[in-house]
């Protein structure tokens, strides 16, 4: 069995999607079915469930189970659905990845487990000793800033002759280390190679990455979707202009509220603004109050972003 | 309701217990009620479970449960139960510490959720929400090296308010922050401040402390006790001696293996060598190889530590 | 006065010149003669004294001196010398950047001071006290890992109203940060973008920068100058091509030794063995030993690079 | 020749002195005359110029040498001078280790060279070129959050076979870190041990330093001074009083501003509102304005601290 024969490899655009909530334990569904269509509408070519952007850590295993049946029965397979399955324990990471695959999830994500740093012995023998025991393809996710571990460049050339992992999510900002990564690829040519921060992904898509998981699709599928395709055909003038709407995205909207937690808060105040989905964040975060919604209702309207035109307008 | 209600003041040694594993998911149900025997007739002043030691966010919540139920039967409040909730999820915690009261704990221990960074204002909200869903005492955790967040000296001040709040357990290893902690005191006598680092524990003790959450204590208990009886009875030189002790197992013991679970690895080791319990270890560690063991039976005959003289020898 | 009347906008490739040692306190004369020759037949656009290749803060104000005055004679404004001017110590800052005036550089380059980590406020009125007193155009160096403090975007965009900055080196090797960067051009279009490391030299030239100060281009001048000039052609894959270049060497090179002082003493022992330079490094580094040296020659040698053909050969 | 044929085993307080500046090259000479005679009439030690404290990094050489000069001509030989030589030079540091030895002084303090993070066996190197060099016993200092590169314990564990080192100096705030220190000096009874925070000084003391490097000193002598005494005298509660009172301070005094600067800032100004000396710092930083002034004002009030008091009065 590998990989190819249950995912072909992902190219393109999967948006990590944010998770709507009504309460800290209580799903948004009406808003999740409108925030999957919207998605879908702008020709997103997966979708990632469970991310940090979608607070996956936050939530109850109750709810995180909910989230990926409703997911997977509205997305019902028009795109591959990818389950975040990262957790400090082995045995739940693993009880959620075979309730996944059931639910109908395409492949899993794992970052490496975020309570202890972990060294890269430790490392590598956990990751040999859990993909055997997943039902699914699997990408390798690195998120240093939030697990403390990174997944060294040598210790992933290592992993490549483990065939149930299908790429890597690199989310850690650092474009030598994601240059590093694409030499892995002679050895793995199967292999997708994503890139996180969206401000990255305009260098990455050209200079020999796969795809990108862009927090900031939930809002604007189509302008990540056409700056894949613009990079994809090799015309360097448009992505570059492309990738300039995403910065002017980045330093307005992402850059309301002063913490970490900006993004994240800054894109689903955006959304309950737009009248797709509710804005409540779970524990350790909590939405916008009324002045910060009322910067990202004006940043809103100086990009030009409706929900009718879910893009900034061209300057 | 206040703590001092439901909890006395907790001073003395309270061993943040390791979790005896056969294997991943499974306790070592034997060695637990030995380990738990073994520190009580050490005369340890209480019992910290799913701690960072005890491995808590490597261990599914089925086997948290179980093991909370084991130890507060064995232990049978001869000493207070402390309990672990720390958790990403707000709702797990809560669940967790409904289920810890019910079996008998009497207090629980809370770090800050790990996975994102939080701001303090986050944090101190994280906080006021939680502490009334609680059912039992609350000490707060600050061990910033796994959590990414500090408890700063000024939000613990202003939660210094919150009735079910009993303490402080610092295991930031920063003793200029203990020593502002101690600050804190006069506007709540009621609390107790232990410190988390065994190489601290002197010194804490004889400049304002109330006492210890010392690993070692799992293998040496009476040396920690005498170490806090000492101090406590204000003998400097004597607890200097005890000190100078815990220092040797700190130097030998602890420093077998090269990573940053050396600690948890070497403690477990030594209990298994003492035929105290066994030394699996959940991932995303694994026990000591058949080397690193050599080291730590050596270096137990070197400290003269026995089953039946479970504490270094004089020199 | 601007900026502009004494030094055109800079544009493509200033290497940061290695300093030839032949003891801690001796320059190789002979060397450093080669090694400008040798650059300047390749095309860089520009050299820099005195960085952190430079070694600058390793060696003593004698030594620094010699070693401007020297540059300055060999080029003869073929090219605009650029002279490292970073100090702890505001008045020896100073002090250089008159002498470098003297000797014929055409522009300074100054981090913040580095034994004291700064405020912004700090480093803000810093920069606004030492402008008045330098006597060419300015250069602002990021260098963060080194010097402790970051010149945050916000920071620059305040100092945009300073005439004599000229632009900035960034060497955070954040590529997200460097994105925020080109959004301060509009208010000084006549700023210069420059990038560190050679690494991100291709996505930086082709979404928004002005050039690279690449340490290897004391060895292989023509390939970034080549890379500069297809990037500013809009040359797509050519440009794709010749940053695959750059990695051959980023991947082989520069990893010879463990230490994060690999890249100095690699380009150091390169340009030995090609009978360029010496490779005398001061304290507290020193040389390779003969291991590493074999491997860097081993390492030239796959990659093709010779004193005649200073490029790595097509693959 | 051994250190203690020039240099008699260092006990007790040594301040590190600020610089009395009124300029940024431009010394206070009478304002350091009465700084001097201030701090010898509290009964110190010893006396450290040109370390952290005494904003060192900052000062032109030129003034370097002139304070070197006043202060030993003025010490008379009264109390040792230890001179701080930190350089990322090397030629730099082996100048001014010459000139503090013709002017007096009686030892040198020495961190690592502080721009390149250094590796260990890069610091060892180091270490070992330049103590043969110097004609004075030499104290190495420990200083990373500044320097960026630890002494490792075991570092120092090998060094100690170089007979003109004296001691350490550790301003690490890592107490676990210092308990290892003391473990070396069976093999080295002749260093000093000496812990830079001052918050840290009695525990330091309790259980096996030998004195401390302690900026308030500057302010308050005998109060440092009759902390050590206590401790040597083995009176815990009177060490526990004392010790009390400089957390007094260190949670008032030193808390004026925000900035990691504000320790500098805070003791220059209480040292000018006192009419010791003037309060002007140089560049990076810059003295405290009116406002900050006020509360330093009132601190000293708080705290009952006078000129002819100079120490806070009993609570």
């Amino acid at each position: 069995m590998t990989p190819s024969s249950l995912l072909p490899a992902l190219r393109g655009i999967i948006p990590p999607i944010i998770t709507p909530l009504l309460g800290r334990d209580e799903l948004d569904a009406a808003g999740l079915e409108r925030l999957i269509e919207h998605m879908l509408a702008g020709g997103v070519h997966g979708l990632f469930v469970l991310g940090t952007t979608g607070e996956a850590p936050s939530l109850s295993y109750r709810l995180r189970r909910e989230l990926i049946e409703r997911v997977c029965r509205q997305v019902a397979d028009r795109v591959p659905v990818l389950v975040g399955i990262t957790d400090t324990a082995f045995v739940e990471a693993g009880n959620l990845s075979r309730f996944a695959a059931e639910a109908g999830a395409r492949a899993l994500v794992l970052a490496p487990p975020y309570y202890y740093p972990n060294s890269q012995p430790e490392l590598l023998e956990y990751i040999r000793r859990i993909t055997p025991e997943l039902p699914l393809p699997l990408f390798l996710y690195n998120m240093p800033t939030h697990t403390k571990t990174v997944f060294e460049v040598d210790s992933l050339r290592r992993l490549a002759d483990i065939p149930n992992i299908a790429g890597i999510k690199d989310s850690s900002a650092d474009m030598i280390y994601f240059h590093r990564l694409i030499g892995i690829l002679p050895a793995r040519p199967d292999w997708s190679l994503l890139i996180g921060p969206e401000e990255l992904l305009a260098e990455s898509l050209l200079l020999g990455g796969h795809g990108g998981v862009c927090g900031g699709a939930n809002l604007c599928p189509r302008l990540y979707v056409d700056l894949y395709e613009a990079a994809a055909a090799r015309q360097l003038d448009r992505a570059t202009a492309l990738h300039a709407q995403v910065m002017r995205i980045s330093t307005t909207l992402y850059r309301v509220g002063r913490h970490g937690s900006a993004f994240i808060k800054g894109l689903k105040c955006a959304l309950r603004v737009l009248g797709i989905c509710d804005d409540f964040l779970a524990e350790p975060f909590h939405r916008f109050r009324e002045e910060e919604r009322e910067q990202v209702r004006a940043s809103l309207a100086s990009l030009g972003i409706t929900r009718d035109h879910p893009r900034p307008s061209e300057v």
